[in-house]
């Protein structure tokens, strides 16, 4: 046994230990006690119409896996009729498994955060430690599911092929499902969000969350397939990206050392998730409130993962200079995320200036956003670009080929925590959603001081782990840009043709690549907001439909209830209408560039796709943050409070950051993974097929 | 004489030949008779108002000027104490001259502009055809102006000097006043814009261009110093960078080839002149209305101009693939202009679709906004992109270096027909004014109608020039990069040290200058559009204190009038204090890149500068120009016309548009340009003195 094959035994094993755990907690946040009928009631509601939304996706993304699945088994890695028909099948079988494994993480952490949705607001009775435990627990089941899947995956597929490029499968059925939990949820909860509001607040006049609403389950739906599932695809991708991404690379370093860095990146990843258990496992709220627990949760677990990978590097004779390169994109993870922070936090200048500004009407809560928003991709865009540098200056002595791979470990290194970081987040949505059944069942003021004070925490922490992933996703494209170039030269080497040292961007051909490549996230946002907008439409119609037709619906007659699920299907099937057409202009456009410009052109227009999309997502999820909280600010009392005109203004700037931060901002990181992995995969048929 | 000599002597002659004819048009229009003392005392007051802006612009921009001359002088192209002090006494000359052709041409046109909105608003008594030549021949002047200047500049610099790095040093002075013009401008014009209204139409509900408003003329001035004088420093900066561009690599050619291609640059720019003489002059309002006559006086001018140029590439044996590359830059600006008309056309889907989303409420105005906005960006950077290619592959059979000439002349060309542009562009802001002023000085409805008609086409017309404007801008910073990298070289053989082959991509300086320069553009936008609101907060101020103060004056006391000349000062002094921290921000990132990461990381931070630059310059000034026509669109009597919800919607889309389009996305063409020719001149410190 070679100490590769060690480290995927040991994988294994974390991956086992953190499904374990996931049961241990599913378990533990089982038995806390729940007795109200209400929240039970229209907890099975928001429970059903999850599942509603979830199978239907995944009927819709079985058909395109299947099409996507014969087309590689046909195309990829090169034509069948060329090569080995067995490569073809195991990359057709991969691409199959990233999906399915992407999709059981995904129902496993819906399953519970639906249910510790109840626990946590029951639990809220009893004060504000055990109701913090339920809901920090049933979030941390999704983040062992996902983190534990990734490793589960990628060392199976390690220990049966040592071909490194079906990895790169197995991430491309990661992104494809990626695609659609984030984009596609994305859709689905601006189209309820905004739907219920217009109808709801604006032409009834009815209260938030009121039942008689048809589409108020639907709201309620999609902060879990949005939120919960759709970040947990996304984080699954970029993790699955990066590890993907450090083993292609570590595979041509390997060739020539043993597998040494192969088996550094899995031992790392492992750590990972090991840090991520302890950490999880010791997680308490102490006297400092929920937002300390939780960022103190975070630093435990980097500590620990840094102590641990240290520990290994002595112990198995890894390079330190690897190492060190994990450790900055840790490091540059947490100053993202801090300076994300900066402009969406109500006590700093940038919110407070853009609800002052929201006191002379809409247009300057608009205008002010954005001008902070765009400001805010400075200090991310700088960070990235400093990480990838000091990365690849730290491993440049190590010889050739070390500094991407030293890339792409500072991006597995940010990323390592990620099980710590999908806990956070999902919490989130489950103290939000908390809140919103505490009202329903009727708890009382205290319980809902203790789910405001619990959801606030959750909106705060979420700038640090934004800050990781938008990092981290920005250092995995750039490694898959590397893996790219090793998969060209593969084929090319292959083929006898010549390979590629790298993309001159006074080559017109790959300057040409790089315009496409910037304009398409624009595009490719612009058809998921207005995607929102015309599946909105069709929602508020359904609306109108119901209170004209259900008699005794609007006066909320004792026992008529609307059609929630009509809602839920209108938003299901309108989310994945709209959300089909941009995924397949993103992907056409990149096989256009790739069969007219070809491997060159290519290069250009991942470059492009990477500097315009990174800036377009940073821009959308801060302004959007920003105007979410300037105008909570202002409901908080300031500027005239609830119901003045500064507090209408900033509401509309809240609408348009809604689908900002929520759906196309987001979305873009899986965007920009899908065509960096179509690229990696199809090199070898724009080698053979190129017009240029 | 050499047969380069010949050129510059025919190119002198064309640019008197454009002087002496503006001086014709300038009389032409002054002879139009003009009786109407209402409107002549108001357009006195623009006109001094005006004057006013100018004179503290230039004086702000000569103490600029000198320091940075100063700093030339003292550092470029090499510190004075290492090199040759004669190269830098030129260098600063240059650099002087490049800000004072400039300024003269903008005071010239902002003078004839002024004169002419009188003479347009009265012709229209005795019909819509002597008011469109009144309009579009005032436009003329500054077109004719603008261009002469160019020409007559280079023409000089190339008579005096071989050394073709001090025509940069010349360039680098024209983009120093289209920062001051055309950001400043920008800020001053929606500063009034803003103030004017809110206090206006919102607090006090007296009609637009009501004389008692303090802030009514420089609102009105500031058309003029942004449309006018902006737009033309712009273009004049874009016009002097294309050409300079292609004369640094001509040079580089010509080393080896005699002087053919650098008379061939002069031999081109002259034909587009003489073209646009032409055009300007033969140009008449048929039966097809102002649209046509506008449109159709550009085709005209760009057929001339092929004509000229084909029959001077045959008669001087100039290579006709280069003649193609122009021709490409020509029709690919038409493309551009004609695909950018489609986002913001109100007889499309997207104004309409604007309009319609506007009857649910503003934030579904900016939403679709920002959507079509994005997706504008498409074909105009594909345009750009299919360009350069082409114009690189049309003569990469000439050999070494053609290509890239072949792309600074595909900029040339798309610029040669700048004079017609200019005149077209500025025909909008005259007759904009003239309808105010008919409306001040009662000339009745028959009046308003004309000018209303010949407004429109001047929106209309401006989709087409912008899409030249911004064609122009790509193709001449990739041109500029082009020109950086030569410059590079030539500084790397006179110190001894390796020059550059071209910039890679997965060089991970590379990759981190582009992520920087890729920020620049958002940062520089937002501190303008951040400017505008600060500046605007001053003014209402002001506008307040005035109505509170000057006793009368809110009641429209006859004989009492406010105080404009304050107003104007305000928007003035504060245009240019907002300015200078957003191009100081820029300048020094520049450096700084330069300084940390050399001329790698320069390459690469140009690179991201121009795609995120381009992307969003294209995203602003689309959306801006879609909300502007969405607003008329509904006034227009749709959705509910003038003052309905739909309308007010509206009204936000457009305030939020005001800076988008008028202030942050046309200044990002200038923040470009002056960061490449920073670069260029400062190639050789970054080579002696970078970090790495």
């Amino acid at each position: 046994m070679n100490s590769l094959d060690t480290f995927i035994f040991i994988s294994l094993g974390v991956s086992l230990l953190a499904f374990l755990f996931a049961v241990w907690l599913y378990n533990w946040v089982k038995k806390r006690p729940a007795d109200n009928k209400r929240i039970a009631e229209v907890g099975k509601l928001i429970s059903s119409g999850s599942s509603t939304f979830l199978r239907k996706e995944y009927i819709m993304l079985a058909k395109f896996s299947s099409a996507v699945a014969l087309l590689i088994f046909v195309f990829l890695p090169s034509p069948v009729w060329n090569g080995n028909v067995t490569d073809n099948i195991f990359m057709a079988a991969a691409y199959l498994c990233g999906t399915a494994f992407s999709a059981v993480a995904g129902v496993i952490g819906i399953r519970v955060a639906t249910m510790a949705n109840m626990k946590t607001a029951e639990a809220a009775k009893n004060g504000i430690k055990p109701s913090f435990m339920a809901g920090f627990r049933g979030g941390a089941v999704m983040g062992m599911a996902v983190v534990g899947s990734t490793l589960l995956g990628i060392s199976l597929i390690r220990a049966i092929t040592d071909d490194t490029s079906v990895l790169l499968g197995f991430s491309f059925g990661a992104s494809s499902l990626a695609l659609f939990a984030k984009a596609g949820g994305g859709i689905f909860t601006k189209t309820a969000d905004i739907s219920a509001d217009l109808v709801g607040k604006v032409e009834l006049g009815i209260p938030e969350d009121d039942p008689r609403n048809p589409a108020v389950i639907a709201d309620n739906v999609g902060d879990n397939v949005g939120d919960v599932a759709g970040m947990g695809a996304d984080l699954f991708d970029s993790n699955v990206a990066s590890m993907s991404a450090a083993l292609v690379l570590a595979g041509v370093l390997d060739g020539a050392t043993g597998f040494n860095n192969s088996a550094m990146v899995m031992c790392y990843a492992a750590s990972g998730l090991l840090a991520s258990i302890i950490g999880v496992f010791m997680a308490r709220m102490g006297k400092g409130g929920p937002t300390r627990a939780l960022n103190k949760s975070t630093y435990i677990t980097t500590a620990i993962f840094a102590a641990i990978t240290a520990g290994a590097t002595f112990a198995f004779g890894f390079e330190w200079r690897i190492w060190g390169a994990s450790m900055i994109g840790l490091a540059v993870g947490v100053i993202i995320g801090v300076a994300s922070n900066y402009f969406t936090d109500d006590s700093r200048r940038p919110v407070k200036n853009a609800a002052q500004a929201s006191e002379s009407g809409p247009a300057l809560t608009i205008l002010s956003g954005v001008s902070y928003g765009f400001m805010s991709v400075l200090p991310s865009l700088a960070g990235i670009g400093v990480a990838s540098l000091a990365a690849y200056k730290i491993c440049e002595p190590l010889g050739e080929g070390y500094p991407m791979f030293g890339i792409a470990m500072a991006a597995v290194g940010m990323l390592s925590i990620v099980g710590m970081i999908i806990s956070n987040d999902a919490y989130g949505p489950i103290v939000d959603n908390a809140r919103g059944l505490a009202e329903m069942g009727g708890l009382g003021d205290e319980v809902l001081e203790i789910t405001d004070k619990l959801d606030s925490a959750g909106n705060t922490v979420k700038a640090i782990t934004k800050g990781f992933a938008i990092g981290a996703a920005g250092l995995t494209v750039i490694a898959l840009l590397g893996a790219f170039i090793s998969e060209v030269n593969t084929a090319a080497a292959e083929l006898g043709v010549a390979g590629l040292a790298g993309f001159d961007i006074m080559n017109p051909t790959v300057f040409f690549g790089m315009l496409i490549g910037a304009a398409v996230p624009a595009v490719f946002s612009a058809m998921l907001i207005l995607g929102v907008g015309r599946n909105a439409q069709r929602m508020v119609a359904e609306i109108h439909r119901q209170f004209k037709e259900i008699i005794g619906l609007k006066e909320g007659k004792e026992g008529v209830v609307p059609e929630y699920d009509k809602c839920i299907e209108i938003a299901t099937h309108g989310a994945l209408r709209e959300l089909v057409p941009a995924g397949l202009v993103a992907i056409v456009i990149t096989l256009a560039v790739g069969f007219i410009g070809g491997v060159q052109a290519i290069g250009g227009f991942l470059c492009g796709n990477i500097v315009a999309g990174l800036l377009l997502a940073l821009f959308m999820s801060n302004a959007g943050g920003l105007w979410d909280n300037a105008k909570k600010f202002i409901e908080s009392g300031k500027h005239g409070g609830k119901g003045s005109d500064a507090h209408k203004a900033a509401v509309v700037g809240d609408t348009v950051g809604d689908p900002f931060k929520d759906t196309a901002g987001p979305s873009i990181n899986t965007q920009i993974t899908v065509v960096s992995l179509i690229s990696s995969l199809a090199a070898t048929l724009f080698l053979s097929f190129s017009a240029f």
